[in-house]
């Protein structure tokens, strides 16, 4: 008999088929395990998971756009509705604050979340209707027809849960079946999540294994899963090491997978901004890189600064700042341990520690390091690894030309930040520094630390490689979020009353549509 | 000193620096090697394009797009008045009729792709700009600011070129430097066109290593070359065997790699429309399997026909078609061999010839199988193998619900196409086999072959895996093509001066924008 918690599989919480360990959630807090056991899942339940989302793709992807929207929206409201034990839950399980990050921020972005994917699959905003009339061509994206499998990160319990977050609510909102691999370091937060997604989705009438959610499987069998050629497409937010494994044997098995990896998000203090309002700016610095103990992909881990009075008045700050706060809470001692692994590669590398550095069990000081820009040019592959947690490096630099040099130096990030002064007196550095840093970003920020992302259709939580897997797509605002969960289908000289309904020559959803090279809401004359 | 044929790298025809060897062109329709020798590139030519081109990107990137507009129309003026010369050669090096395919649509198609990808170009339509006025967000598609490698396919010497056809014309309609590869059966076509492409280019005053071509390299130094983290993407058409290879490479490098791999292109005929136009569709069948020697991506390599005298019929007069033509003519004899081996693979599942089977040197007869649809069910791996030539395979099925099995049988492919009855006969089977077959392919065509490729924007010249490596892209129509060589580029905060044009408030153009949530050709209020 298994005493493990039950799985969500097959529109069933069952016991687990084949158990290969269980393991408990730690409170990182009070560095105690809490709860309780959670089965690590073996592939019998895996594949068991896999087959019941294949045999529930069909339905679901023929299920009317209202129906899947009903669904997220009850899924919004039971979030809410429970927010008290969610956030109870979390808040033991990650010992991220519940006012205001767990109840009052990241909850209500959840629910948001859902509302929004719900409103663009009510609009039908996702399916980009073309059609050509003159030749009987029409296109739209469709859904994949297949289960998309999520990968929920350590750092957002809510808002990129597996079973709740932007990946979740858009491959839904595309009307694929998810499998979820919750993370594990917040088991009993995701089983309420998935608790409540399960009941809403039985109110709302949708194939019962639509929605499955299992807790952790070892690396091995999670290999063996993302090459599975019967996945549609794969979410991923995580570490670059084990995203890019993933990544891997999703892309031998022609497994689109769209993987959030690593950012350094490096922010440029351009000598205007700094002279105008450098003691500000040390303040915002110090806020952004310790929120939620720096545990953000949108860290801001690199800090570029000019060398002269204002630069050093900045670092000062700073590291006064950085040595006055307590040390931080992390969620958990993995993370811990491979934050110390990354200050030992920066001090190698030839970084020199300002302030923190030490840490043991699941705590780590704030942590500032400094090097110069030579170095960081001569060593930019060591010196832009990602130290996930309250760690930033400060490049100083002689002028805006190295600052130029030094942002041609990064790989692919999230986000680059540019702070540049009021006055006008930056606007050269601004385009020297934006030239190189544009292309190198997903999302190019003005006078404003990186850790925010915003949940809008304008956003873009992407970049280049490898910060993820491609450059073309965001994991964070509808409906562009939805696009990666999508398959382009053209239908050619079909039949009006064969088309699916945003193809078809009336459109009294009065949905936008390009028609013969020109956006229209009208409907189409037979 | 070098008596190759020059290559054209960073802006000048010159003598290739460390070639591998050379090869020349074969006239299929005469059996016979003509024209001068080109190289084989090697390591060091390879390497000073890529070089070139990582270092043109910026340039390119940010010229203005009347200029990329410019070069395009140019191009496109020169391939049409150069026709004779362009036609001269590529008939001899392909063995492709002259008339009407060459000259009347193929080269048409070409400068009007091109011309399309201009007009893309002035509209700014690839952009789909997205504005977020509340929060300060604006979003839109950007170059990739690195170079695009195009690998061309043997069957399209100009539409699919790799310095002229659809993945060229989009990766510079996104700003991207193009490092093309020739395919090796049409070099002097090809070198033409270069030639055209390289005036046109300095005429326009675009960066002069906005566009190189090497002829040929071998496939181990094409792997190295895939997987360097200095290109922005690669786009390819050829066999899926190469184009694997190849994917493997740049997925490893995380290079997003647009394939078009294989396809067999399923033809369903319904029972109605058999006993309404049997002896029609033999011939549409016949045409579409023959045209081009049967060398098109679309080509119908099986048709699903019912047992029955109607289907019987038809099969008969197609075998009739297919047993009264002359052998074809294959652009090598590599094809040629390739298509001998795959005939062999189709017979040892099962399959039975019909008519046709032998060929040697550059010449195939075309060619019928049959098979029984339980064969091809339990043998439904081997019997979908791609045999690019004047091939199909029939499946000989008892009724709609073994049709609709079949379909779902099918992994990616290009097109599915169902013939159905107009008196409405075949409704229900039309739902029946649509509803599998819609998933597994990129465009479900009606009542009509699916060789032709229309180019439009309502066009899906793409599929689900394995007949691409990813189906949310279409290789063919403007400007969704364009999408697969573009970032997603975010502006949090950025002052309305240092935007891209087509994100200030500004709007002259009247581009369609989307914002905060609403189609809008306005301008901003600031």
């Amino acid at each position: 008999m298994s005493t493990f918690e039950p799985v969500l599989i097959a529109g069933n919480w069952r016991a687990p088929l084949d158990p290969q360990g269980s393991f408990r959630a730690d409170d990182p807090a009070r560095a105690e395990t809490i709860g309780p056991a959670f089965p690590i899942s073996g592939q019998a339940d895996i594949e068991a998971a896999l087959c019941a989302a294949v045999a529930a793709a069909d339905a679901l992807s023929s299920a009317s756009p209202e129906r899947i929207a009903d669904f997220l929206e009850r899924y919004a409201d039971a979030i809410e509705a429970d927010a008290d034990q969610l956030v109870a839950l979390a808040h033991a399980e990650t010992a991220l604050p519940a006012e205001p990050r767990l109840r009052s921020v990241e909850l209500p972005r959840t629910s948001n979340q859902l509302r929004l994917a719900a409103k663009a699959v009510c609009d039908n905003a996702w399916t980009d209707p073309v059609i050509d009339t003159r030749l009987g061509l029409r296109a739209h994206r469709a859904p994949l027809n297949k289960p998309v499998l999520v990968f929920g990160p350590n750092n957002f319990p809510f808002a990129f849960n597996a079973i709740a977050g932007s990946d979740f609510a858009s491959a839904i909102a595309a009307r694929n079946p998810v499998l979820a691999k919750a993370h594990s370091s917040h088991p009993a937060t995701s089983q309420r999540l998935a608790q409540r997604a399960h009941e809403a989705l039985l109110a709302a009438g949708l194939p019962a294994a639509s929605v499955q959610m299992l807790y952790h499987f070892d690396n091995a069998l999670g290999l063996h899963l993302a090459g599975d050629t019967r996945l549609g497409a794969i979410g991923f937010t995580g570490s670059r090491t084990g995203g890019l494994a993933l990544k891997a044997a999703a892309d031998k098995a022609g497994v689109p997978m769209y993987a959030e990896l690593s950012s350094v998000n490096p922010v440029f203090l351009l000598p205007g901004a700094l002279a105008e309002r450098g003691d500000a700016l040390a303040q915002e610095f110090f806020t952004s890189c310790t929120m939620g103990s720096g545990q953000f992909c949108t860290n801001p881990g690199i800090v570029i600064v000019p060398r002269g009075r204002h630069g050093d008045a900045f670092v000062a700050a700073s590291t006064k700042l950085f040595a006055e706060t307590s040390s931080k809470v992390l969620f958990s001692h993995g993370v811990q341990q491979n934050l110390a692994r990354a200050l030992e590669g920066l001090l190698l590398a030839g970084a020199e520690l300002l302030v923190g550095g030490s840490g043991d069990g699941f705590r780590f000081d704030a942590t500032l390091l400094s090097v110069e820009g030579k170095t960081f040019l001569s060593h930019a592959q060591a010196l832009q690894a990602e130290a996930f947690g309250p760690l930033s490096l400060i490049i100083r630099v002689e002028d805006v030309t190295e600052m130029a040099a030094i942002a041609a130096a990064f790989e692919g990030n999230l986000t680059g930040t540019i702070y540049r002064a009021d006055n006008g007196s930056d606007d050269d550095g601004w385009h020297a520094v934006a030239a190189p840093l544009r292309a190198r970003v997903g999302r190019l920020i003005a006078n404003k630390m990186p850790t925010g992302v915003a949940v809008s259709p304008a956003m873009n939580h992407g970049g280049p490689y490898p910060s993820t897997g491609h450059p073309g797509f965001t994991a964070v605002g509808m409906p562009a979020a939805i696009h990666r969960f999508t398959a382009l289908h053209c239908y050619d000289g079909v039949a009006d009353a064969l088309l699916p309904p945003e193809l078809r020559n009336h459109n009294p959803q009065r949905l936008q549509r390009l028609i013969d090279g020109r956006w229209s809401e009208a409907d189409i004359q037979a």
